[in-house]
């Protein structure tokens, strides 16, 4: 087996969402993109969100989600598959670990934050 | 409340354990100090430690652990507590989330990774 890359890669940036401070980290694992969004500075509900093996079709892609740690909301999977769907399929489809802090959930907010997550992009 | 810490602290370090490669990162979240220990560059099995509230003798900490995502096996609880507890108790008892991947878990091993996590103190 080869050695693993000595260097972890993260990411982390801090920007306004609607005028609240949100926090990422971003961090690649072999077998994990782990992305924290925080706007407590907390790592919240934590959602494991996987690719569905069945779907072979890149048009419509489709994940699972499940609430490791935290409050299991059906909102709160929602989310999770509205921010992390594209960072798994830029990953060569490697599941995502996501932490989930929000003060600020609306469809604006999350919109926002994708591109937050996406400016910190490890994968 | 007050506005979280813009910067997230992270330290990760690179070292041989009886020869092999183990990568350690950890990030202080406001509930959480996140650690990775890995031999595979995987996140690996995630534990959560957690303080046990009824502990009030400093001298003899009791710590709950619990598998939140990989196998379930007892020593994975076993080298859990003793790869962390100290992280959970210089926190101020802030509970660990941490990610074990290992090919060496050898009483020798364990206790140099202590000190690695040690090297990575960000709490």
């Amino acid at each position: 087996m080869a050695s693993p890359n000595p260097v972890i890669k993260s990411k982390q940036k801090v920007n306004e969402v609607n005028g609240i401070l949100t926090q990422v980290v971003c961090t690649d694992f072999n077998n994990y993109i782990f992305v924290v969004l925080t706007q407590y500075g907390k790592i919240g509900t934590l959602v494991s969100i996987t690719p569905d093996s069945r779907s072979n079709d890149i048009s419509t892609p489709t994940v699972s989600t499940k609430v490791l740690l935290g409050k299991d909301e059906p909102l709160t999977h929602v989310y999770a598959k509205n921010l992390a769907t594209f960072v798994s399929q830029e990953a060569s489809n490697r599941p995502v670990l996501l932490g989930l802090a929000l003060k600020d959930s609306s469809f604006d907010a999350i919109k926002q934050m994708t591109e937050l997550i996406r400016s910190c992009k490890v994968w």
